[in-house]
């Protein structure tokens, strides 16, 4: 018998949705072959939250959010609750956190967060906002409570760079590491360079559920630069938060300064770079012209990726291709299976 | 205080001996940050085996290698006893397995690997041997004795593909994966490109201490098919042998052959790949021309890497650049934190 493990899924956007996909989908395989059954208990979107201990039907939930319904119309609406205050007090045993970005408070994402560490269940996030904030307040609420914490969907979508970084790279001195985290600026940049005009690029990327619910936060740099700030909390074992990141975005870069670039044998990326320097890392994000040919150079279209030089490992590159938010959400289930199961 | 893991050391070639570097640096650091600390109580060579309950010192006993000691010549040395024999009985918490690829036998790394598990110790494996030619085995035997089993240095050095294909390609069906899996090959297929001698590229190679101690096994695709097998066993959820691999070698494959396929934009790589198919995946290791500028055309010198195309995470990409046996050294001490930290 499958181990049942009641859910609180905050957030039903692309990610939560493409979550429940999965649910549908691959549950008999989640059960069969990791032990786990996860019953969706409590699910919120920007209506409100609503809660049924006996779970919600993952493909009924899903039809009705995509036929334009809200949680605030479903059986178990818990008029003005939070979903801090529904976590808090509902049957759960998981919470999946995928609300959207927001740097000022972290809200809704950062109390749900709270509450389920509170209480001792383990936290999947998505949303990064939260650990941007409150990266080691969290990781200590984890601890005191004996709570798993897991977020390998918060970098970098399904690519697993937090996992490698804390469990891959044990031991090791990151001299250096650089990396495009954010497809949609990545897109946005290659159309560019072929001279499709930015705002119709940004179009396709929104339409495709890519690109951020605010699109400033991929192309001013600053989805880049929270991921940077989650990796260098996670495995180069600094405090750093986005004030010690120095943030350009791509929004001057023309299609000449494309094009010129490409002329020349080389590409703008939007790079994140940690350098090691005295006492710590040098942290910065930015436009950069970089070898067509390197690694992250061939970074193209709907990629990011990621190369780590370290004193015991080498020098490890790793990149992902992925063009809806399918695989984010399944990264949230590898959380939940490698943290539950 | 950080928890003593008397530790078996079963090898000390270039990975054994790199293992004990690793110690000798950072042991004070593991000790710190993952409170461990590996005493080694067993070590052996192709002269035998030796136990010491209070721990050889990894510093001197690099030493003693280098300047061409044997573990015969060591006080603790055991005359007659084998490793398996020692393992059973000595101290033991950890079994680190890095003696040479035997595909008769698997020994001596067999026997100590039972030995180990047998009575609950766990084990880590960078000998590929004993996996492909008793992988179910082992993995029945770790399960009855609740002994942790890891071996993602078996695999591409310290690239963790074993890790990423367990840990965190959860619930996914794997549709296509090919990879560059042997540095040795790559090497010399590059170098001979460019016109140098096969013979004095392979000494290169066995200078450096990466060739296998049997180099045809890097040549004739063996070790190639090795790792594919364990992929196949570890994440592709078949039950595959050598025998279920379509093999062939490079040493067929001249300096012409590989000049005219970079003139046409191409590049000749000996190429692992598994291909789902009806019932099953397809699995094979050959010279294979692919596209000079794709990502494992790129794969260049003493790089290794894969690409891997599922339903669930998009399609991955992983390279290492390794041009010592270190990382691979450190991918043991990985996989031995990750399991007793």
């Amino acid at each position: 018998m499958p181990k049942t493990i009641n859910t609180a899924l905050i957030g039903l956007g692309n990610v939560g949705r493409n979550f429940l996909y999965i649910l549908e989908t691959k549950g008999e395989r989640i059960a069969d072959q990791y032990g786990l059954d996860f019953r969706l208990t409590c699910v919120a979107d920007s209506s409100g939250v609503a809660v049924q201990p006996a779970g919600f039907d993952p493909a009924e939930l899903r039809r009705w959010k995509e036929s334009g319904g809200r949680v605030s119309g479903l059986d178990g609406y818990l008029p003005g609750r939070t979903p801090a205050e529904a976590v808090a007090d509902a049957p759960v045993d998981l919470l999946l956190e995928a609300s959207p970005v927001n740097l000022q408070t972290g809200e809704p994402g950062l109390g749900a967060v709270r509450a389920a560490l509170s209480r001792g269940a383990a936290a999947v996030l998505a949303n990064k906002a939260p650990l941007v904030l409150a990266f080691a307040e969290l990781h200590a609420l984890a601890a005191a409570n004996h709570a798993p914490l897991a977020y390998s969907a918060t970098v970098c979508g399904a690519l697993p760079v937090i996992n490698i970084g804390r469990r891959d790279l044990i031991a090791a001195d990151i001299t250096y590491l650089a990396g495009i985290f954010n497809s949609t600026s990545n897109f946005i940049l290659g159309e560019m360079a072929s001279g499709r005009p930015y705002s119709e690029v940004l179009a396709e990327a929104q339409r495709r559920g890519l690109a951020e619910t605010d699109p400033s936060l991929d192309v001013e740099g600053w989805d880049t630069a929270n991921k940077l700030v989650i990796i260098a909390n996670s495995f180069l074992g600094i405090h750093a938060t986005l004030a010690d990141v120095e943030v350009r975005g791509m929004s001057g870069v023309t299609t000449a300064d494309l094009q010129a670039a490409l002329a020349d044998g080389s590409t703008i990326k939007l790079l994140a770079q940690a350098e090691q320097m005295a006492g710590g890392y040098h942290l910065s994000v930015g436009p950069k012209p970089i070898a067509r040919h390197s690694f992250l150079g061939q970074c193209d279209s709907w990629e990011m990726g990621i190369e780590i030089k370290s004193d015991l490992y080498g020098i490890m590159y790793h990149k992902i291709w992925e063009r809806e938010p399918l695989p984010t959400a399944a990264a949230m289930l590898r959380d939940a299976v490698n943290m539950l199961g």
